[in-house]
C-alpha cells in the first residue's frame, strides 16, 4: 500500500453531491439507473489530441469508496441530511458499472472516455473524485507529449515538485509526465510510488556550502566519481563553472580513469550558453560530457532553444510542465446522459446557448476507425446495442456537415470503451505506468497521423456518428425544443 | 488526525536534496549549521503582495519528518548511498530551528519569509516540501485575495474542486482560498478537515433526472424546503428556468409559508441574464430572492460583469480560483544564506547574470514598519542580532537608490519572523483558518495601503535595509566579484 492509499479520500465530493444524493433519496426509495459520461470539450492549448490518464486511481477510489463513522458525524453536523440518508451512507458503496478507454489512450473532444452506469446516488457521489484525477492527470500528461515531442528525441525529466499544486499534484504529476513520454523525475516519492526512474544531483547550495566552487565539485566528484554532473551556473558559466569543472574532468577524474559525466545549466540564455559550453568542453577533450538545462523550459522554449541550435542533451522541465502553465485547466465533464425506463435506458441531453456544449445523450460506445495502413482515420459514436461494421461500405455521418453521404470502406473499427469496473469491484489488471507510457508512444508513433501531433493549428480529429445515433440526437433535440 | 495526516509525506523531496545528504554525510560525520531562506522573487499577476499561507502544514511536516523500513529499503534499490548514510537516515528526526511570518501575513518579493536554520543535511532534506506547501497555498490565497477584492463585499465561495491538480490542490486550496477571504467552499472534505463553511445544492443532472424542469424543482423545493436555491439555466433561463422558478415560489413555497432562497446561472452572459433575472423576480414580487452565478469568473470577469451592472448577490468560483489560471505558478525558492563557523554565521549569497535574482545573504531579521497612523510603510532587512529603533530617526538604505539619506521617524517596526520550530519541535499554537482569515482581513482593512491592493500597476512596497546590513552585502558581492 503507497502512503496516498492510507488516506481514505471518499469524502472527496462537492456538497451538491450529498444534497442530491439526500434529495432522491426521500424521493424513491430505490433510485433507478443512470449514465453518467465524462468527456472534455477542447484540446490543451488548442492542440489536436490528449492523453486519457488517471484511471488506475478512479478504480481504486471507487472500490474503497465508503463512510467511516467520523464522516456520518461531519454529515450530521450540517443538519441538512434525514438519518434515514445516515443510515444508508453507513454501508454505502458503490455498486455500479465504469467503462473507459483504456489508460493511455489518445482522446478527443466530446466522446465519453469513462462512462458511469449506476444507481443514481452511486452515479452522483463519484463525480468530483473522478473528474479531479481525470482532469489533473491528463493534463500533465498532455502537457509532458507535447514537451517530449519537442525535445525532438532528447530526455526530458520532471523537476517541478516545489511548484506543483501541493504533494499530490507533485507525485500523481510525475506520475502523468512519464505516461506523456518524460524518461524520469526528481521526485522520490513519485519513484517509489510508481518505479519512475528518479534523477538528481546537486543545487547551488552544494556549491555555496564549500570555500569555493572548485573544493565543491572536487568533493561532489570524490563522493560520485561514476556520476559526475556538475552545476556550472552558481558563480560563473563560462569563466569560473565550465572551467572548474573541466579541471576536475583533467585532474581528479582522468587519474582515476573516470569521465566527466555531464553538466547542468541552470540560468541564463540556454541557446547561447549552451553552445559555447559546448565548444570549450569538446575543445578540452571532453566531447562525452553531457549538457543538461533547466529553467522556465516548455514545448515552446525548447523548440526555440534548438532551432537555434542549442547544444543540449536532456531537459529538466519544472514548473511549466508540473502545473501546465500555459494552459492550466483541463476541462473534463460529468454528464448525465441516460436514466433508466422498464429496463431500458431513455437518453437525457443538456441543451445549451452554445452549440458545442449539447451533449451526446444515450448509452453508448465509441469506435475509433482505422483505414489507409493502420491510421485513425476518425472515431464514431453509436448506440452501445448497435452493431458497426465498417469492412464493407458503411455510411457514417459528420455531425458538422450532416447532409453530405460519406462511408469507411475497407476499416477496422475498435471499441475505445472497455469494462473497467463491474458491480463495484475492478476487473482489469493494474498496468504498470511503463506500460501506459508505451501504450502512448506505440499510439502516437503508428496510429496517430502527424497532423494532429503538430503545435501549430491541428487537423481537427473527426468525430463521426452512426446514421442511427445522429438521428436519435436530432429527434431528442426537437422534442426539449417544443417543450421547452 | 485528518484522512491528508495518515500518509507519511517524508519522501516528497528531490532526488538532489539525498545525493547531496549523502554527500555531505560522506565528507564530514558532523556537517555544520546554516541558514536557508524561502523567499520569492515576483506578486503573482503583477499585484502588489502576496500572502503567506501553508505555515502549519509545514509544521506539521517536520515534526512528523522519518524514514519508514520501506522508505530506507527503496533508497537501498538506487544504489547510490552508502550503508553508514542509510543506517543514520533510520533514526534521523528533523533536529533544526525554524522561523517564519506568522500564517496570513501579507509578503513582498525578495523577504525571508521562511527561514531554516539547522544542521546541514536536516536543512537540505525539507527544501521540496515544504517549497511545494509555500508556493500552492500562498498562490491559492492571494488569487482569491485578488477574487474577493473585485466581488466588493458579495460572496465568493470556492467551486473548484472538480479541476483542481488532484485531491490536495482541492483541499489545502479550498484551505488557503479561505484564508484569502473566500466565505466558502464546495468541497466537503475541506468543510470536514478545516472546519470551512461547505455549500451546495443542485447540479444539472438533478433537473434533467427527472420528467420537466418544474418537477424537478418541485421535488427539491419539497425536500430542503427552508433552502431552495434553484438552477435555471439547464433547459433556457429566460423563457424556462425562471418562470420555473417563480411557480414554485408561487404555488410550492408560498401557501407552505417559505420564500425563495435563490437561484443560480452557471452559463451564458451573466451581466446581461442577471438584470433580466433580477427584473423578472422583482415583478413577480421576490426582490429577497438572491442571484448566484458560477462560470468561468475570476477577478477580471467579475469585475467587468459588475462595471456592466450586473445584479449578482455571490459568486461561485470554479477553475480560474483553484488552478490561478491566469498565472498558476508561485515561485517561492530555498537559497542557503549562511553557513556556521566557529559559532557564529558567516554569510553566503548566489550572484546571478540578473540583479533580481541576487540573494540576501546572513541570518537576518524583517521588521514591518509602521508609521503615519498605522499604515505599513516598508519592510525593513536588518542583521539577525542588530538593534532596530526607528522611534528616533533611524537612516535606512533603500537598495534601489542608496546614495540617497533616508530616515523613519516616529515611527514603529514589528518583527516578522517568529520562532515556530525550535530543536525540531513546535513552539506556535496552531490557529484555525476563520483566525487566519481574520488576520489577513484586518491587514488589508488597516495596515496595507489600497495603493498595494490596486490590480493595475499597484505601488511597489520598499525592502530597505539597514545600512549595516546593506554593507555587509555589498562587501560580499564585492569579495564574490574579485574571486569569480
Amino acid at each position: 500500500m503507497t502512503q496516498f492509499d492510507k488516506r481514505n479520500i471518499s469524502m472527496m465530493m462537492d456538497l451538491y453531491e450529498l444534497t442530491m444524493a439526500n434529495g432522491y433519496f426521500a424521493n424513491e426509495k430505490e433510485p433507478r439507473k443512470v449514465v453518467f459520461d465524462v468527456f472534455y470539450r477542447k484540446n490543451p492549448e488548442d492542440g489536436g489530441y490528449a492523453i486519457f490518464a488517471g484511471l488506475e486511481q478512479v478504480i481504486a477510489y471507487v472500490e474503497n469508496l465508503h463512510f467511516d463513522r467520523e464522516d456520518i458525524d461531519y454529515f450530521r453536523s450540517l443538519n441538512q441530511f434525514s438519518e434515514e440518508f445516515l443510515e444508508y451512507l453507513k454501508d454505502f458503496r458503490f455498486t455500479g458499472d465504469i467503462y473507459a478507454f483504456p489508460e493511455g489512450t489518445i482522446m478527443y473532444p466530446n466522446e465519453p472516455v469513462i462512462t458511469v452506469l449506476a444507481p443514481l446516488i452511486d452515479a452522483q457521489l463519484v463525480e468530483t473524485a473522478i473528474l479531479a484525477q481525470i482532469n489533473h492527470q491528463s493534463l500533465i500528461a498532455t502537457k509532458a507529449s507535447r514537451i517530449v515531442r519537442a525535445a525532438q528525441g532528447r530526455a526530458v525529466s520532471d523537476f517541478g515538485a516545489r511548484r506543483a499544486h501541493n504533494m499530490d499534484a507533485a507525485v500523481y504529476g510525475a506520475r502523468a509526465a512519464y505516461i506523456g513520454g518524460a524518461s524520469g523525475t526528481a521526485t522520490v516519492m513519485a519513484g517509489q510510488e510508481f518505479g519512475i526512474p528518479v534523477n538528481g544531483t546537486m543545487a547551488h547550495s552544494w556549491v555555496m556550502y564549500y570555500k569555493d566552487e572548485y573544493e565543491a565539485f572536487r568533493r561532489y566528484a570524490e563522493v560520485y566519481p561514476d556520476n559526475v554532473m556538475l552545476l556550472v551556473d552558481t558563480y560563473d558559466v563560462i569563466h569560473s563553472g565550465v572551467p572548474n569543472a573541466i579541471r576536475i574532468a583533467k585532474e581528479v577524474l582522468e587519474p582515476a580513469g573516470r569521465r566527466l559525466k555531464g553538466v547542468r545549466l541552470d540560468s541564463g540564455d540556454l541557446a547561447y550558453l549552451s553552445k559555447k559550453v559546448r565548444k570549450m568542453l569538446d575543445d578540452a577533450g571532453l566531447a562525452d560530457c553531457k549538457i543538461v538545462v533547466s529553467n522556465s523550459l516548455d514545448e515552446y522554449t525548447i523548440t526555440s532553444i534548438l532551432n537555434q541550435g542549442g547544444r543540449i542533451d536532456s531537459f529538466g522541465v519544472g514548473e511549466r510542465l508540473i502545473t501546465a502553465k500555459s494552459d492550466p485547466v483541463f476541462g473534463a465533464v460529468y454528464k448525465i446522459a441516460a436514466v433508466e425506463e422498464n429496463e431500458s435506458f431513455v437518453p437525457r441531453i443538456k441543451v445549451s446557448e452554445t452549440v458545442e456544449k449539447i451533449t451526446n445523450p444515450g448509452l453508448k460506445q465509441v469506435y475509433r476507425i482505422y483505414c489507409e495502413g493502420g491510421q485513425a482515420v476518425a472515431d464514431l459514436i453509436a448506440d452501445a446495442k448497435e452493431a458497426v461494421d465498417v469492412s464493407s461500405p458503411y455510411r457514417y455521418v459528420d455531425p458538422e456537415k450532416p447532409w453530405r453521404n460519406r462511408y469507411f470502406e475497407n476499416c477496422t473499427a475498435k471499441k475505445l470503451q472497455i469494462p473497467v469496473v463491474i458491480n463495484g469491484k475492478r476487473v482489469v489488471k493494474k498496468q504498470s505506468v511503463g506500460e501506459i507510457q508505451e501504450y502512448v508512444k506505440r499510439q502516437l508513433e503508428t496510429e496517430i497521423w502527424p497532423e494532429e501531433q503538430r503545435f501549430e493549428n491541428p487537423h481537427k480529429h473527426y468525430l463521426d456518428m452512426s446514421p442511427s445515433y445522429y438521428e436519435m440526437k436530432m429527434n431528442l433535440l426537437d422534442e426539449i425544443n417544443r417543450h421547452y
